[in-house]
């Protein structure tokens, strides 16, 4: 996805906190008085007041020259704000298998770059935080902005995170184990860190800009290589006593079933996961495949295809009903690569799911019922989360 | 258990919200100023003088006579505040299978008194409604209160209650279904109703009083002859867009398992409550009995009965071990009867629960596993729980 795609998607979809909204309509009009941002924003006039009292307080906004001047005499001149030019940019960074994903973004939650540095798998701390500050670095020379006005950094992780910022123990970058991601990056770049687990940061995306908008309470479910998820109440990721929550993949569903690369077996992301159907895919069909090739296939009728996408959707289902029944939330949206599959998925999913839940919709009331929705993001979203995080922290 | 032996408890374990320690301390101490009531409580001045604000607004606190009468002249008299004789009493109400439990608390937290009507299996609505309100008129007229400062009710409901206060459906009182439970009482009594599974109103009680206090994150699970829970985020129960959240006996852990009750197949609770070991116990011993004999069996050395005890805590842990994945909760609390058996229920509960759970505790830091503890209430902590709904409401 390219940079002028994720804005558009981000200018596009854009909702947010009242500090958000000012934001916007400022980085959209330039300078504009309280009555002016109401009539842009339609917030009340105290809900203004009090987010600009914030925003004022952490330099994004400040006032601007006074507009009125030739007009003094006619009344109180209405003071006018604006963004702080120098108020300051955003970075996401994503660590993944065998590479880092960096993205740069500015208070009005426009994308100005994205980067990518590719490395091997398990890459040390120390080599890698180096390679970071200078791509990050570059990435504010080429773009021409202070690196000084660095507002603060998130970082997206592919294992859990615990509410200290350690990283508890990965299996994709295992060499991080342990390692306190706002001290390490603290360190680098003297601003503050937001660090967790990269599932929360693909939920945060959502809520901000995708399918979650406006939503306070539900629970992200991804299907992709591996399953993982993410529930929010009350518009805050809950992140678990070890950041282990909503790591959906890791229910034991097989006591005794194969071993998963957790530890545990039987675990769901063995057989929720698009795992071995790509692999059973790449035996019977002799080649190399990607999950998108597949998901081609089966809507081109490759029968074999769809029917693994179709039994993917049962078992994800299934698990899916025993986090229906513990959490029975609002909204489930279906994150991942798979989810691109779209109702050839999700249908079978449902089906299952409204089958195996504790309280069926419908009974005396049809009000009630867990929606099931596909996510707006699936392959950048824990990037996307990861500014986010810094972003939901700046309207505050 | 008598009302003394709640009132100990409840004196003695009682922390809770500001305007709670603020009551409290009043009741204790009758008329104080709002130094003596900082140095009673060790309160924040700001904090103080917030709680008082809304103590007052909704009646519960009055300003005193001015004690200072003689003193005048030496600086400003400080303003005393004390309880209002008037200011209240709320009704707890639990609506279990063949019976309806009711408490009569006041601000203080202090139980005043308690009564049981007993019923036949699925009582009508109507009928009982009438019920309770002669009911409780005459435990206000036995107390020498007026019914007038019945500040509010609280409900405790065997089945699911959506958030607008509708029981979803209830197989234990199936004729209670679809009923909106504020506006029935709300109509008798005239006074804000408070309505939520009785799982979710024992969480209440634990976290008020009981073996949470002070936790604002927590899961209850109970093991008794059916098996349910509660998930605490943030100090608030999760209840679910249906009432359902927290439902942890009807996760369906074998698909093509027993029926359930509820309509689906093979529930955790046909396998980890003490349903089944209880008739298989009543079969070996070729008497009718109770949990609590089961309990005192096993206490004395019976084989039988440890090993029953035993492989239900192994089956539940196996089952909360799911849940433990999926929430990553700092503390679990294990109530219901089956809890009053101690080790012999939480060792094996607790090896199984880590074995199963994809956050081992010590793989490089010893914190951040989740803790499990014996709950402190097992028989009337959902009656506790219902007036503690409505005495929460008042500290707020």
């Amino acid at each position: 996805m390219s940079p002028s795609r994720l804005s558009q998607i981000l200018a596009a979809q854009h909702a947010g906190t009242p500090g958000n909204r000012i934001v916007r309509a400022m980085s959209e009009r330039g300078a504009l008085s309280a009555a002016e941002i109401a009539r842009a924003t339609g917030l009340a006039r105290s809900t203004i007041s009090t987010a600009l009292s914030e925003l004022k307080e952490s330099g994004i906004v400040i006032e601007a020259a006074d507009q009125n001047d030739t007009a003094k005499g006619v009344g109180r001149p209405a003071i006018t704000l604006k963004l702080n030019p120098e108020a300051g940019t955003c970075v996401g960074v994503h660590l993944s298998l065998d590479s880092i994903q960096l993205v740069l973004a500015d208070v009005s939650h426009s994308v100005i770059a994205e980067k990518s540095i590719n490395l091997g798998v398990d890459y040390p701390v120390a080599a890698v935080s180096a390679a970071i500050k200078t791509a990050v670095a570059r990435l504010y020379e080429e773009n021409g902005l202070p690196l000084s006005r660095l507002l603060g950094l998130g970082v997206s992780v592919s294992g859990p995170v615990g509410p200290d910022g350690v990283i508890r123990h990965s299996s994709i970058v295992p060499s991080w184990t342990g390692t306190n991601v706002p001290r390490v990056f603290g360190e680098l770049f003297r601003c503050p860190v937001f660090a967790d687990n990269e599932s929360n940061c693909a939920a945060v995306a959502e809520m901000m800009w995708g399918a979650a908008q406006g939503e306070r309470d539900f629970v992200l479910f991804k299907i992709d290589l591996g399953v993982g998820g993410a529930i929010v109440h009350g518009g805050e990721v809950i992140r678990g006593i070890a950041g282990g929550a909503g790591e959906f993949g890791h229910i034991s569903v097989e006591p005794n079933g194969d071993l998963c690369r957790c530890g545990n077996r039987g675990c769901l992301e063995i057989y929720a996961s698009f795992n071995r159907p790509l692999a059973q895919m790449e035996r019977t069909h002799g080649k190399r495949m990607t999950m998108d090739d597949v998901i081609l296939l089966a809507e081109n009728g490759d029968t074999g295809a769809q029917r693994l996408i179709a039994d993917t959707g049962e078992v994800a289902g299934r698990g899916l009903a025993i986090i229906g029944t513990i959490i029975n939330p609002p909204l489930i949206i279906i994150g991942g690569r798979l989810a691109l599959a779209g109702n050839m998925l999700i249908d079978p999913l449902r089906r299952v799911f409204e089958k195996h839940t504790h309280l069926k919709p419908g009974r005396k009331s049809a009000s009630g019922a867990t929606r099931i929705a596909v996510g707006d993001f699936t392959g950048n979203d824990s990037l996307l989360g990861a500014v986010g995080m810094v972003l939901r922290s700046q309207g505050r």
